[in-house]
């Protein structure tokens, strides 16, 4: 299976860039992972235009047939271990891909939302659209290492 | 209010560090802050016998009225909102110093639970030491963002 992650709109701090970066290397490991940043060249200052350009952008990029998880704080909420059944799950049915969505600043568009599979948030706080980056990333590899029996996560 | 965060182990990713040091800057535009980092010189190999070690030097760094918020797992969750209450009603209550404490790879020992006067979950997800060090700095901002009714935080 392979895991690919959207991100919306650029990832500009420098320590979020070497977060990801540090756990891409680790989810490696265990399966073909690929990150895409989608940005819409142009930002209107409105923040509903802003939402359904990049929802636009999005949609565009997805297979009608990906099973797509939606990264938001409307979603439901799971411990590591829930989490990990999920991804474990979507594996032994024999998925080849897997997406997850992380929105911009404002968020997704509700065409995002509807197609989204599965909702998940992280946290009933609000996290930056930038520090979300690295949380998803973390959490996918500690799912991985829960999957394989590794010892990285403590329960 | 002067906010003191004690971390508890070394911060050992560089990405941390720097995430850390990038919203230690946007908080001291508000207040004083003052970040700790506890290590014991040894440690030993059993996870209790660090936890116990870890949570003596906590304990003694920590003065007897001040209020104590412990970030653990096992505690409440609040929205961003929330939590902004929570520090707007220490200030206006005159305290003159907050803690924050976030434990280390294990947890803390029962001693620093007991010692809490509050403890905030900030996921039901488990969520590397290290990583939570920038979700606690982040929120912290952003709590400071809505006191002061400053534009950083969409609801």
């Amino acid at each position: 299976m392979t895991i690919t992650v959207f991100f919306t709109g650029k990832t500009t701090d420098n320590y979020v860039k070497e977060g990801i970066a540090e756990y891409e290397k680790r989810i490696r490991r265990y399966l073909p992972l690929v990150i895409r940043e989608l940005s819409p060249g142009k930002t209107p200052k409105d923040r509903y235009a802003v939402k359904l350009l990049e929802g636009k952008l999005l949609l565009k990029s997805l297979d009608k047939k990906t099973f797509v998880i939606l990264l938001d704080e409307r979603g439901e909420r799971y411990t590591s271990v829930q989490f990990a059944g999920i991804l474990e799950k979507k594996m032994m049915e024999g998925n080849k891909d897997l997406v997850f969505i992380i929105g911009g600043a404002f968020g997704v568009s509700d065409e995002v939302y509807r197609r989204a599979d599965r909702v998940i948030s992280l946290s009933p706080m609000t996290f930056s659209h930038q520090v979300v980056r690295i949380l998803l990333m973390e959490q996918l590899y500690r799912a991985l290492t829960i999957i394989h029996g590794e010892p990285y996560h403590h329960a």
